[in-house]
């Protein structure tokens, strides 16, 4: 007997809930935990070093001096004053914006769902890179959008290939509503647009009428001391703009939000009532005061060089250690390194061994819509040390010895083949 | 030249998108926190009565101690130890759940976005008292999931009304998936389904193959000392159960919850998921906190013990002010009291002039679907003192005498007409 024999609800559920399925980042949350695995799965900010001391004094304070506010109903919107320090953000990046313009949402994820849910019927399409963040690609196959993939190289979104998809889905009928792209240190390529490539892909996107949506959780954690002028920054009225405090400062608080054009901005905020009636309140004050009292700049500076350090320990790693015919791309910020491995390896199916083997990583396949990848992994260096990321990457390595001694042995992977042809890895291609 | 016709993006909204329209009470909470306006209006906890000092060494303790947990990502699910709790909370209501059914959401909104998400294609029936809950409707509309109203008394849900209301649309062909029902101090009809409907509806629904979703953020504030028993208590697979905490104790942290069947819950999860990774952890943790160690129980007993002493003024001054014809209902517990004007008013056409007279209500039209309930209004006497309760009642009496002299002067009301037949409401049925 199957679980889905005894749901007596199984025939009411609704069509969308056909294309909902556990994601691979969920399955190894449990597996990740343990302490004596080494997890190159997560996408967990180092909180270590946020000055927890004064912060607790901060969250104190905010309860006994604005407590009746703090804990009471907000607006649907955000409050304002947050919403002013988020524009003071964004100019970081060249956006000049009206905090009218804003809307705080429950981390950046809900505005992803929000957005999708104002512009996206079933069956219409979303270009998003090849591979892409798996908690867009569920929150587009939850609102029953396709993803069409579009190929990236080491300078990010590649124009022609951006031109080629329009074109076949204009040949097809099929509708195209948004081009979802991360621009900086990419999730989970690891690549960032190249600054001669942003006009062209927002003026490709303007052009055939296709909405941009701009995700940039990691814009502030370039490892040069560079910031990469956003999307937005050049074409106000044809991006909607995706912000978060989830890696800059700490995800706990599910704070985000989204910067669009005045029209949809209405929008989004009636979807934003519909869904939670209003973000937490106590969540953007406590925000709000840490933007205006603490040094948030050096906190980033603190993080980005934690980091930075953690992907030279990475990358130093890997190449040490790595098959001969593995790839990977280069991050100059961010969280993530992509790995591709030779042919024959199968990431997915591989997974259970390396967690035998005391490392976790989240396979290729769970970054495509199209069940590409099956030869790629994201590595995340944010979270544990140096030591342990060497460690993680040797315990890998020793893994991908392991299956090619039996392919060796016998001329063929344990693992199914790598399905399709090579997907464009942005390292390869 | 409209908004609208500045919005390149007009053509690209999806569907559902028609049917957001902003809600008489976003509407009002501008007005509603003007100070010399008298707002009966909002749903907002007198959180005066909170712990605040208390609450504030918790809150920076939370963080002190555990901020590298309660600052970081989290379960979809919600954390264990609050869903653990939750299961002792709605123990008192009689229900037995294991934490595992439990999901935490940003408040029961979210809860209610989700179940609606997962249940309903576009065109689907949700049956729903009438009248009903405006953030309800709202979500429903979100999902073009259609409302179709169902009658009460002053015993809630009336069974005969429920089953002809299943029947005509099995004779139309109507797909219905959900009754919605706020059983206990209605909002906004201020009534309570009696022990004796309980079974009754909750078999009509099993019978029909129609889940119950049991919206119960009242509960635990009626006025007696009897606690009346949930739907869910008796009715476990067929029975989805939303509670909150946002009246209980308090609404700006956003954490509600969702009591499922097995199987319905792994989905609500995934919907979770897709629409906000995770609920807020470090909120969770402070509610978790507050539940062990504060008196959580006589913090609800000190709101009830407010509440009563301002339902008992507004019910005084209804008494005292209103003109004759005006009915209205007796809550027993909850925050609202909806009112039925005499045949010829319009409460919504009148609420410019109620506001001119600094006094505020949630016109009867905001709780229908369908534009009925033009003659009706909610009053809540959550927030307000007794004293100014009893003066907006005043106020408010004033601005109906108004209507009436101009009503027997022309022969008739400057407002609309009453929409159709006078809806059935609670206390004239």
């Amino acid at each position: 007997m199957t679980g889905n024999s005894l749901d007596q609800h199984m025939q009411r559920y609704a069509q969308r809930t056909n294309g909902m399925r556990a994601s691979a980042i969920r399955a190894l949350f449990a597996v990740a935990n343990r302490p004596e695995v080494v997890s190159l799965a997560g996408g967990m900010p180092y909180l270590k070093s946020l000055p927890l001391e004064s912060l607790a004094a901060e969250a104190g304070a905010l309860v006994a001096e604005e407590g009746l506010v703090a804990l009471q109903y907000g607006s649907g919107q955000g409050i304002p004053q947050l919403r002013e320090q988020i524009c003071q953000v964004m100019a970081l990046e060249g956006i000049s914006a009206h905090p009218d313009d804003v809307m705080v949402t429950v981390g950046s994820q809900m505005a992803l769902d929000l957005t999708t849910r104002i512009f996206c019927d079933p069956g219409d399409v979303i270009l998003a890179e090849a591979p892409s963040y798996v908690g867009a690609l569920g929150t587009f196959r939850a609102y029953q959008a396709d993803v069409v993939h579009v190929a990236m190289d080491d300078d990010g979104l590649i124009p022609e290939a951006l031109f080629a998809a329009i074109d076949a889905c204009a040949v097809a009928g099929r509708r195209v509503k948004l081009l979802y792209t991360i621009p900086n240190f990419h999730n989970p390529a690891g690549v960032t647009l190249s600054d001669e490539r942003r006009p062209i892909i927002a003026e490709i996107c303007r052009e055939a009428g296709i909405a941009v949506l701009e995700d940039n959780p990691y814009g502030l954690l370039g490892f040069d001391d560079r910031l990469r002028r956003a999307l937005r920054a050049d074409d106000p009225d044809n991006v909607i703009y995706l912000g978060s405090f989830s890696k800059t400062f700490a995800p706990g608080l599910r704070v985000g939000w989204v910067l669009a054009p005045h029209a949809v901005r209405e929008k989004l905020v009636l979807a934003n009532e519909a869904a939670t009636l209003n973000p937490p309140v106590f969540n953007q004050m406590l925000i709000s005061r840490y933007l205006a009292k603490f040094d948030w700049l050096g906190q980033i500076k603190a993080y980005r060089n934690t980091y930075a350090e953690r992907r030279d320990a990475m990358l130093g790693a890997l190449q040490t250690h790595m098959p001969e015919g593995t790839t990977w791309t280069d991050p100059d910020g961010g969280f993530y390194v992509w790995v591709t491995l030779p042919e024959g390896f199968d990431a997915a199916a591989m997974l259970p061994r390396a967690v035998t083997a005391r490392v976790a990583y989240v396979p290729g396949t769970a970054f495509y819509a199209d069940g590409l990848g099956s030869r790629q992994l994201r590595l995340s260096y944010c979270f544990p040390t140096s030591e342990r990321i060497v460690e993680g990457v040797r315990r890998l390595a020793g893994v991908l010895d392991n299956e090619l001694d039996v392919m060796r042995t016998f001329g063929t992977s344990v693992s199914r083949p790598a399905v399709g042809p090579a997907s464009p890895s942005p390292d390869t291609a």
